[in-house]
């Protein structure tokens, strides 16, 4: 920490030298201290000196962070539009090319090809906290992005850049705990986006006891800044429902009772890092760290919302045509409306028959047009390799769950010996693994009958304990 | 150092298990097995899986680690000729672009001209040790480089991805001293470059003592490995001698007695990341350092080498047409050839007098191709700014000073105030800084005067002490 | 701390064993595991094997732990009763030395004399968290003290020992901000016993600004329970309520523009440690820790409650004939029994005329039987070596300032150069050093004069600033 | 360290003060300036102010680091004789006591009866430094104690404060190994008291290899002073000599190959801390340290020196009429004093025959007067509850070990389980646990009978790992 603030200090201590020599004095430099935000880009993108590229790297940034919204579209409307590459320049290499299909000729190719903006936001990244505020700059374009379809060359190369830069490689996994400074502690309450942390009781009660766990990736660049944080219950069995993992008054157990760690919660804590994935990592990295230390866990599984569920559904209803869904189930999912519905168990009961069928089509053949699940969620546990193990209905009654999940939960499992084989079967042949149970379930879609207990009837759990994961260790 | 491996140990169990996948059951791994390593290099190419990917990479490194220096060139070979751009690809891209000059395509060209071994040498990169073991690769490729002109476009490449990689975001200064781990220590013993260290005892007198300090850059993928060094001592003078500063039986100050900080040995490490700069940017930072810590500094110079100074002469008197050099200097100059010239007062004044205009002249006006200083000590220094501040007569009487240099060493001048405008001077003017005592040196080339006494009469550094950085401080 | 843990464990397990020995087995033991805890402690006594020493400190230790209140009351008076000197050793041991006055003889005659129970007491803090424990025994004792005189000699067995294992040289001063692990800074919201904290959100407040500082004393046996700590602000002037400091809101400053650093809130953490002093230690640590980081810092003082003031003021009230309270005085004083005084600005000024020179009288001039100061609190700092710097009429209208002290704050002043002279003068002399303008009030207690004005008038810390502090330092 | 550090200066700081104070301006403190250390030492035990107490300590402290040897001596002479206890105030106290044995009388008496230098001591204990400086002081008394009996009641008190002070409970452990900081590390290579190390490569050899430990105990009042270290060595079988352990190139194995820890050199830092034990528990330390780390490991034994042997039995060859020495025994033994013994075999094998039955005969049955075991080595390991194992001829044939024990080294078993029990049978009944087969040697005495062979012959070691500790371990 002391180490990175340090070397901020004296980033800005070089920084502020070279601006000093930049803005003052010459006429030149009055001239530098006029000029508008794209004049200083180029100017930086042309300069040669290490002191005052960082002075004008600082510069543009602070400038760039006084703008306001409009402003700030403004910048990346000319980071879209002047900093591509050099067309003129770009003919002329192919040109060259053409002529002479030499290797340096194709280097020449390579780097009148990329976009001018590359090198500008590498030099950018040279001011002092630099990457941080590009962080928050890709942010804003994330925002605009839907707007506008052209800023998708601009992100590609922000997504090029972070991806270099926030190579995994030089990620550090922390735990987070009850004796980790206070002022990362507040931005885990402040970052938690699943499962809110209402204060920093409720985050003791998530941190301090001998059975939770919380871990986060930091990068030495934006110290103090976790990137992505999982928290972990340390269980004796597989949790069907969110409230049996974060109820009041639970009896807790010694970690070294435990059998199963249950990853209830992943929060992604920078949204200018979407897509630059580092959580997939951060699982295996965390099973990896709980095995060694409590060699009695033998089970690794989620406990994980279902984001997509209730909009797909809607969807579906909304079909006329959806060949899948039949009258009887069209009936029945009209009790979904009833806001009183869970708390009816002839009505949950019902509800339950038909949802469940659905949610395992939901997760078993539904496919994005580029033939991958459709829950965002699944996407990324069935992406880091993890199967789908069982089907919790009602597992989350909160408002958020009920509206987008009709408060289905699921459980990923994650068994290291299949990691690679699941990741690799769903990566070269779009195959989703899920358990036995799950999959059963897919067949009752067609015969429309109870899934509920035909799921707990074949008591998956039971079978991972005694066999599967048992079985998978000497 | 223990998150580091840690994180090593846990690439290293991913990989392992992406391993077992790879190579073991199915007929398609046993063929994997078998494959040379450019078909394991284009699988891992062409391969999605990240723990497969990850096993492949460590395979590939594991193997290449395992050639003998004739399989090392062919590897190489391999790279440089079988990895670069796909020219099919590119053809095609040009063809598209021409057509649509659209952002997309010019993406979609760039991507094409991209020499297939950059993301070859990023996918190599994950696995355990990755980083190291590339490092190495280069330093392979740099000794090869030589013999091989061919080898420049595979270079360029290493370049650019180890520019990224060890971006100086991520180094982190940290004091070597007494209390250092003792396996960084060795390395320090290892690496001395400039003054050799003759071992434990000798190390000891260069950090223990409360004048002494050393500093280094460490990179969180090479953990315990210093990137490169720099050795100071704290004093009430400028030395003019790498005697004086080394001494046995030196008297010894307080750090806060002293006024001058000199940098009298600074070496990089690893052969392998040659022309990857973070040597200018370690003096700054040391320089920062020092001054917050030890208010009382005033002077920040070196005590350096000369490494070309000899070569150099040898050629100019070699010339029977350099205008420079007047017949009475070559006359003087066949002292040199008589090895016992230092010793003898008379010999020695003589030597001088010629000799120290000629190194101003070395300094100020010799110029490479490209316009650089020609001594490579120089150009690191003067490229960062400092000023060249004195010529020191004698002052390394070692066998290697006296063949690469007869003895001189010089002073250069690192002034935080100065040092951007410095080094603005050179690069954008091709302009060598120097006091006026050097500048004045230039002169008695052609006068023949005494230039020892000149130079002394100055007294630059009086000058510096009261005035210049005196003033410069309030 | 993962040492002081890990040595825990260790001592555990070694006492696990030691145990196992004890209690199993053979007839003897199963004697000791019926045995009633005095019979355990004189085992305890007389053993000497270290491990089952260490296994019966445990068992003592784990059985006092259960007891209920009356049977820890039982357990005292055992201590005291049961484990006082062997006086009949103690006798013979007094015949002896009659007889041969030898060093021998005075060496067994003083361990005669020493209570049974300190031996006691030193093997009992072997047991694993023993220290812990001990402090626990102690506060009990403290807690029934009042009560049983007959605890004095008992209390100075634990005081002894105490003395000795908090020695000063054992304590390590930490500071406490925003970056401290939770697990500590919930113990200073708990352990807060001058100006309540209500919860996280307000100790950030305390701790996380740049011109707020924490420190508190830990002791090795006692890792991660804070002893004594002290909160800092760092302010431009000399704050005359506690509402300054506290208030929301306040516009805060850089460290470095603070001239004076102001103690406004020292706490004892830890009932059973009562009167084994290091809170003096620790603002002297503090004082030297802030005028190293912060040379800008000028004044040393605190804002002080005057706990003793409204109860001493009562028993002058009720006494008829206390000298010093004139009729008018006394009239005047009636104001103070109607709660809205504070806020009518009439009776207010009237009551500061009355209250100050009284309240300078009860600091300069009242005594306790031994002749100390009757405020604890400025027994506390007079006794460090402060000065009594400035009377703050109202400076805390809380309900509990109010009551103790009708409002009135102090600052007393720290200044290095004087603390030892200030302490001797106390310690020695019995004369308590205040600034002329505390000292002046002091005679206005005759004349019935207007005080706060006078003390106003004197600018006394315009006085310190200029001349006294300011000179103070080259 | 910092902190240590921090604490020192902070002392320093309050020191310097208090001295000021002590010695300028007044004509008193002139006074003390030329007082004799006696007088200091009045002064200081009857002083009341804390800092003027610790500038006394200190400048006495300092004044006796200035002595000469004479003056040391005389130093230690006053200690002994001028503040031993009062005796007219215990005289005094002794009568208050027999008219009232209160237990008030009873507290006075006690006090009365503790020698004056105690409370000087410990007053000496608060200058910076000062517990090491009291640690040299008592070194330098146990160098002249031989001389001066009387020393006996000045040692009791230093070896009771110290036996507080250096409470076991304050001792922290740490892992010496290649990553420790070098000023530790020379440390190590100076005090190693058994097997020396000739320098750092040396030191190299027995720290950075993964089946080499080393443990340290540490004290926060000396920091960076090993109190006591071990150097364990990991194998796969109990060595029966130290060349087997030290030799160069031996093989080298991985850590969790290992099934047994071999403690090999067990080194006290510091003479003034003579009887103060800590090793004992250092053992236990590190054995639970290595078990938890290195489940594989079975056997915790040392390889030992037997320092008191050569003596022994040249005492009992010039004894006459040492009952269990046979003629035959005598004249095989003249074959020691030939200095080529150990290289002829026959020789070494008949004095094998003849010693091994003695070196039984000096562990299990030779007591000293106290009815301890006679070899120094011996009475530590066994006291700690470890057993004697196997007696190894030859075992070490440097110079020193030689002269000592006629090359003889032992193997010492630490068996957690029995721990206990084998320190409760030498503690209560004074029985030495040995192996049956060193047992067996001590028939051999009468017989005559090679022993050699006997105790190869049941191989005890086989039985260790067979059933004793492999049983012992589930």
């Amino acid at each position: 920490m002391s180490e990175a603030s340090f070397f901020t200090d004296m980033l800005q201590s070089i920084t502020d030298r070279g601006r000093q020599l930049l803005f003052s004095g010459s006429r030149a430099t009055q001239v530098a201290a006029k000029a508008d935000l794209q004049t200083l880009c180029e100017t930086l993108l042309s300069s040669r000196g290490e002191a005052s590229g960082m002075a004008l790297a600082a510069e543009i940034l602070d400038r760039w962070g006084a703008l306001e919204s409009e402003g700030a579209q403004a910048f990346l409307d000319m980071l879209h539009e002047k900093f591509g590459p050099d067309t003129a320049k770009l003919d002329q290499a192919i040109e060259n090319y053409r002529t002479d299909k030499s290797s340096a000729a194709i280097i020449a190719l390579h780097q009148a090809a990329e976009p001018r903006r590359q090198e500008l936001l590498r030099r950018l990244n040279h001011a002092p906290n630099g990457t941080a505020k590009l962080v928050r700059m890709r942010e804003q374009l994330l925002a605009s992005k839907d707007q506008s379809a052209g800023y998708h060359a601009l992100d590609a190369d922000f997504t090029h850049l972070f991806g270099s830069w926030f190579n995994r490689g030089f990620l550090t996994l922390r735990p987070i705990d009850w004796s980790t400074p206070a002022y990362i502690l507040e931005k885990i309450i402040k970052y938690e986006a699943v499962h809110e942390i209402a204060g920093w009781e409720e985050l003791r009660s998530r941190l301090a006891p001998a059975d939770r766990r919380c871990f986060a990736f930091f990068h030495p660049r934006l110290a103090d800044e976790p990137l992505v944080f999982v928290e972990v219950a340390l269980t004796r069995s597989v949790p069907r429902a969110i409230g049996d993992v974060l109820v009041e008054g639970r009896e807790q157990i010694n970690a070294d009772e435990a059998t199963t760690a249950v990853f209830y919660s992943i929060s992604n804590c920078q949204d200018g890092l979407r897509g630059i994935s580092f959580g997939n990592f951060l699982i295996k990295q965390v099973v990896e760290d709980l095995r060694r230390d409590l060699p009695g866990l033998k089970n690794f599984v989620t406990l994980s919302p279902v984001p997509g569920f209730a909009r797909w559904l809607a969807k579906a209803r909304a079909s006329a045509t959806d060949r899948f869904l039949s009258e009887t189930a069209r009936e029945t999912l009209m009790l979904l409306d009833d806001p009183n519905w869970p708390d009816n168990e002839k009505m949950a009961t019902e509800v339950e028959r038909v949802l469940l069928p659905l949610a395992a089509r939901y997760f078993l053949t539904e496919r994005t047009p580029e033939g991958r699940p459709v829950d965002p969620v699944a996407r990324f546990h069935l992406g880091n390799g993890a199967r789908l193990e069982r089907l919790n209905f009602l597992g989350d009654r909160s408002t958020k769950a009920m509206q987008q999940a009709h408060g289905l939960m699921v459980n990923y499992l994650y068994k290291l010996d299949d990691i690679v084989a699941n990741h690799e079967a769903l990566a070269q042949r779009g195959e989703v693994i899920a358990s036995p149970a799950v999959k059963s379930l897919l067949n009752q879609n067609d015969e429309g009958r109870g899934s509920g207990n035909g799921q707990q009837g074949s008591r998956p759990f039971a079978n991972i304990m005694n066999s599967t994961l048992g079985g998978g260790r000497k």
